[in-house]
């Protein structure tokens, strides 16, 4: 049944995945890239695709009350426990072909390929399409996933779309029933485990000539707003010793979240939004608001790059005498994968004669939501400048063959006995 | 006739002054401050208020082509060369009392107290209210001293106001013809020289406690957008080495442009405007235009400050892997004051018992303009914070008396003979 001979070959294989990714961007609304909406729809036909490439893979298809698309192999011995893959169908505005929806179309792939050689595994596979990760059309976000951990976000239910349609409404013009959210919710002890196939959106494994690498955490968010207040004035007049200038301090606090991210290979800071008030050429700023995100994958890290921050901008602010507010905006609380899937995983990727790479995920995933009832593990497919969110996200269809025979060789190989054992 | 008993007592003389600003910052547009365009019913109502003070004064009164109000104290000879005086009656939107209306306001008490006094002095004293320095209305900027150093921006009458209302039609309106332009120009022989009276704008006075200052120079400025081009990414998913972000050049820009001008203090910069491109809080940046200006007095530290930033945005550029693109906007050329002048204004404040500053301005001035027919000479009235350009704009009415006495002072001392001596 592991006989690596029965493994098809990354190109070909690869390639028939994109085809069908490609068939799935298709399926999207207008402008360039991918534009897919809860419960629209592009979803439906999204949907129908997947679907039917379930039932042709052996698998029995349900669309949850959430409409979350779910297929089920089941194991040798019916009504086992499963092991649960997958990730997003939706997508960000004017997004790319592969975030998300490719989670979805490896493990089918793999699924097939175990389906036509006749093979079972002793514990169930399901693959699901989350419905709602990105939060697009409603402002949401992780709504699918939060329905089958059982938590179901009612309260998200009256929110509108732009043309002024509750979500509520769009699940019943789908054809489901707000009622029965409840009923999506999956237990602790139907699972073993899920396993979520994405691309990276970030440069580590093109830089380093690796097609795939092992998800060890994902990380822990802050961030805050900062609102410099200095003195408007002549930008011809006032001698530079006696300027109260906002933007020259946003340019020192900038510089410092910079350095103390630069410190650290395991923390990221970003200012990506910045305003001066008044914006003039020849006057100046006289306040200065701008963003700081960051993340890490260690929480006490995070934290500690917080304070630390938070001290250099009250130093820089009385310096250079200037008003200081700072508004922690959000904290998102991120998770750390189970060694013993990452372990799994990592023999797969060495089987396939890859260096094992471990890396954190800057970015949130569906499976922070499922850490909530089951362990975790993330594979990670290199995708090209690291670039996504974006019509010119890209992998190559030799990647996509790797990946998938990687996720096959995990499933083939997986153990669920070997829970909880050290990594 | 020199008789410093003549001389009316700085408090009541400047309460007098204020009261007549406050009469003119009442012909003003809606809105906080003092808005007055060129060639609006307000503008009218500042001539009609000006040319009465300059008729109680003993002077003759025009309104030339180019809506400057003109007024003319004979010397003792009639016809005589004239020391011309005078600043601009237009404002910013929302601009303050004193700013350039002051230069007007202050020569005219002095011309009444020699008139009161019956005193004619041996050359002929003109008071100009300049129609247009600060361009709101059309987007010019010195189109009054402009017409009168023979240089009439012919150019310009074609330009609108947000009415639709080009500039000549505008001018037709106030009962002038622009055909006339050319006609109010006036020649080097007829001037002794140009004396502007204006609050500092800066904070150089207030804050070594003195009311007024004598300028060296109006300062070169020269102003450039730079751009920085780097890749949009992730926040959370791009390791800080291998990001080329665009803002943290910028903010690295922005400090060298503070510290380039911190190590002159004939040397002032400001970064007033700056834009983030995508500008998200989640989304590395990956473009960012901003706005350098430069001034200084000293044409060659301007350049070689220009050439300094220039390569140090390079640097910058170069070594964050960022596109550069640097656009020179404008070069505003400035001028030195004429040192004999300068010197017959200090005699006056020193004979006012003020210790004698000298200072240089970093705003642009009528005086530049009337440069290229007369020497010049300019005095700095202390204001609040340094503060202009504001609804807040403020000076005290000991000051405006002092300034007016100082003025006073050089007028009955003024000697044109001393013209071409050394400082």
């Amino acid at each position: 049944m592991t006989d690596p001979s029965s493994l098809p070959p990354a190109a070909t294989w690869g390639q028939e995945i994109l085809d069908r990714l490609e068939l799935l961007a298709s399926q999207s609304e207008g402008g360039p890239g991918v534009t897919r909406r809860l419960a629209t729809p592009e979803h439906r036909a999204a949907h129908d695709l997947l679907a039917g490439w379930m039932a042709e893979a052996g698998m029995s298809v349900s669309l949850d009350a959430a409409a979350n698309t779910v297929g089920r192999y089941e194991a040798s011995e019916p009504g086992a426990p499963a092991l649960m893959m997958g990730s997003h169908q939706d997508t960000v505005r004017q997004g790319g072909r592969y975030d998300g929806i490719m989670g979805v179309v490896i493990p089918l792939a793999c699924v097939k390929v175990l389906h036509d050689a006749g093979e079972r595994l002793p514990f169930a596979l399901e693959v699901v399409a989350f419905s709602d990760e990105e939060g697009l059309r409603f402002g949401t976000g992780f709504f699918g996933s939060a329905a089958i951990i059982g938590q179901p976000r009612i309260e998200d239910l009256e929110r509108l779309d732009e043309e002024g349609v509750s979500l509520a409404q769009a699940l019943r013009d789908f054809g489901l029933d707000p009622e029965d959210l409840p009923g999506a919710a999956r237990h602790p002890e139907e699972l073993h485990g899920f396993v979520e196939v994405h691309i990276e959106q970030g440069p580590v494994l093109e830089a380093e000539g690796l097609p795939v690498g092992i998800v060890t955490d994902i990380t822990h968010g802050a961030n805050m707003n900062v609102t410099l207040t200095g003195v408007a004035g002549h930008a011809g007049t006032v001698p530079m010793n006696r300027r109260q200038d906002a933007l020259a301090g946003a340019a020192e606090g900038i510089q410092a979240v910079e350095a103390r991210c630069r410190a650290s290979d395991r923390l990221v800071g970003t200012v990506g939004k910045l305003t001066v008030e008044p914006g003039a050429s020849n006057v100046i700023p006289g306040g200065c608001g701008f963003s700081i995100d960051l993340r890490s994958p260690d929480a006490d890290l995070l934290k500690q790059a917080v304070g630390d921050l938070e001290a250099r901008l009250s130093e820089i602010a009385a310096t250079r005498e200037l008003g200081l507010e700072i508004e922690r905006r959000y904290k998102l609380p991120g998770c750390p994968c189970s060694p013993w899937l990452m372990d799994q995983l990592e023999a797969a990727v060495v089987a396939e004669g890859i260096a094992p790479r471990r890396l954190f995920s800057g970015a949130g995933h569906d499976a922070m939501a499922l850490r909530q009832i089951a362990d975790i593990g993330m594979l990670f497919v290199r995708c090209t400048g690291g670039i996504s969110h974006n019509p010119a996200e890209a992998i190559t269809s030799e990647d996509a063959g790797v990946a998938a025979r990687v996720l096959l060789r995990f499933l083939r190989s997986f153990d669920p006995a070997l829970r909880g054992a050290a990594s």
